[in-house]
């Protein structure tokens, strides 16, 4: 019997991990993680109305007994299912202010969200994702939604900088020693403004209409990055609006 | 009635050429261009065999009279057609030798063959791009084939990483213009060696399966890259095996 | 009355802190931090019997308070002094090892030794450097120090890359915000084996001579980006041995 | 008998060429190289009733004849002396303007005065240089002056970006295969205007003190590079005024 496979996308909110989510839950039933039920209760429905199958869990990707936890459900709702592709879409800290106004809880913030949270979670998936590798049609795939500030450190960015980019050497790392195994891992550097509810009054880009990155674009992409072949996997991708200024 | 489209590959030999031009066929008739008929005939063949559209034109990029004759034959050919999609595969001057024994001719040609040529294509092409941009279905194209000297002076690639870093330069600065009229301009650092005939007795990476890049899945990452919503444009990409160091 | 002014070493151990140390003595007296007085007494002894000045203080740059009170007693020793430069050369969770075999607490560790630790140091500094701009004879220079791993995460480095990455993203956002100001900050690739009592025994670079990198050496260059003039800052320098391989 | 050594400069014109001339000249006889006399002729005469040594020579680094008949000239006016240091400031190209606007011929030029002038530079200074390496008080040093362009293709500087980029990357293998040899290989990014005759009416930076950069904390840079110890070269520094935006 053929293996079955499914997908886990962490950070299930609106935006990057909804999309990403649903683009995955075309091919594969999908786990939904995020802090709160709010994050993804309505993509879960969503998808399991289309058709689909997913299942939402809370869980704090910065503490791995959470995590665990949230692994040991997975475990027991997609039963005899193999891991084909992790979504480390989790975040924390972005916040634009002079850097002897940031408290070091702010810096702590973005550490966990975004270097303690990846390295809890690459823990959690890597055994997984490798432990697919002889059996899933495309090559199994870690992939992590960077930043601009995973490689700028701007002015009054510094905890984000430093979050963002510890996060994305943190990936690089893991790909140079995962890849040889045959699981993918990728980076994306996100250069511009979600276009989702929170952000509808941001005046980016003058208002140009597409100035604002369409979430399902970049799931679209991630989607591309899943199905490379081993032969020509890519390591890291730019996604910007065509206005965007870089 | 709606609009018609094609597609330009120059450089259109064994390995990325090819595949690109195969790849891109499924989607638009495709003009193969390189300096001589022995690159683009059997692809050309191939594709018109296969039910697709293709036709061959011998043409130098570093010669801006033979681009210019090579775009006016392709005018009568696809009489009526716009330019969704052009791929610059063109290079030259690859070849490790200690500084001293380069010779300036051996310079000139990679300048040639990376920068002049990409320089006249992307003078012939952009126009015609920008012409599509209001009715293609996706974002207008134009994709760059770099390699790891296009990031990266290697000790004795002195020539080919000044020709790979100078055309990784030129299109950088066309994707900062041209992006916000709506082409896309992407750039791929294919980081390995592409497995064609001619590097059959490469031993690469130990030898190992798939050690070597499918020129098959560069040309799906390029149509990948074609295929974005301009709200999230990929300005660039690495490609490489899973077992390549870097 | 002219300014007087002093030098702050933290980090201050074998290699680079010493060498700095020793190097900033010659034009201003110098505190030297570290967690235990074994790190930098024998430096302060060495300066003091030269001719020069030099105090060190037991701290800890991940623990704010033990920093506060390591300026408070510096504000007593060198009373009436500013701070013309601060030399960030604590680090912490350098190791080798396959990703799984990791303990969060490595991470934390790394975390700890290398963005917090700045974090907290830069957040005691900045404002003391600041103060000093009208009056100091060069522009009063924050210089963090790098590796390998701040730019590159090789297999293996994954904590220690994400924390000199962060560590980096940090200094260049504070960069980008205090040179406007007139503080220099810099950062420095050191890429390389440093030749201190510890590295002895390191086989490096086939054993050629010079081929561990001398910290006197990157003193100097410390020293030289400290005496940049305003209009010619240098944000990031890369030092290595001749030998190395990059 | 103690070695003699000597510098030379090409692109010896105001700013970063004469300022090189000048603090080189505190340690060396000096040739200046330029395309026409009105580049030199001041510096030489100062440096001379500076009490330095200088000499001027016509010649165009472009061209290999050219360049030969200087280093003829320069071995009889330096006879005995060995090649300690040598600077290519030589550029060309410079010019913002829309791509489709830039002809073949502008290329060519910033090709011309970037990349191939470069490549002849290095090719008759490389064995003068290595030659020194066991007699010469610092490493025998080549330092390239590059631009932001060197790193960054902005929009409308296609051809100036192409150039300063291929130079870049040029100099950055030559890097690798001399360093070893024990020649040090440095590249500057000078993003910044230059404080010089041509450039006082631009309003740079707000029209800041010191918003542009001084061409004499180009050379001191210079200088520090070449003074480095063969255990910790610098491959590339970036120089900007402290207002600089970037």
């Amino acid at each position: 019997m053929a293996s079955k496979f499914y997908a886990v996308v962490i950070g299930a909110g609106p935006g990057t991990g909804r999309a990403s989510a649903i683009r995955f839950s075309k091919a594969y039933p999908v786990a939904l993680l995020a802090r709160s039920p709010e994050s993804y209760e309505a993509t879960v429905e969503e998808i399991n109305a289309a058709g689909g199958k997913a299942i939402g869990i809370n869980a704090d990707a910065s503490n791995p007994d959470s995590l665990k936890a949230a692994f040991e459900t997975i475990n027991k709702e997609f039963a005899g299912h193999k891991l084909a592709a992790a979504i480390y879409n989790a975040s924390a800290g972005y916040g634009v202010k002079p850097f002897l106004e940031v408290k070091l809880e702010d810096l702590d913030r973005t550490i966990e969200g975004n270097i303690r949270g990846l390295f809890n979670f690459a823990q959690s998936t890597l055994p997984l994702l490798e432990d697919a590798v002889s059996s899933s049609r495309f090559p199994p795939t870690l992939i992590v939604t960077g930043a601009t500030a995973s490689i700028k450190g701007s002015a009054r960015f510094a905890c984000f900088a430093a979050g963002k980019s510890g996060a994305r050497a943190l990936a690089q790392s893991i790909a140079r020693e995962y890849q040889p195994k045959g699981v993918h891992v990728a980076h994306a550097v996100v250069d511009g403004v979600i276009d989702i509810p929170r952000t509808q009054s941001y005046n980016v880009n003058g208002g140009a209409e597409d100035g604002k990155i369409s979430a399902d674009s970049i799931a679209e992409t991630y989607w591309n990055l899943h199905t490379q072949h081993r032969s020509g996997f890519t390591w890291e991708v730019d996604i910007r609006p065509y206005v965007e200024k870089w």
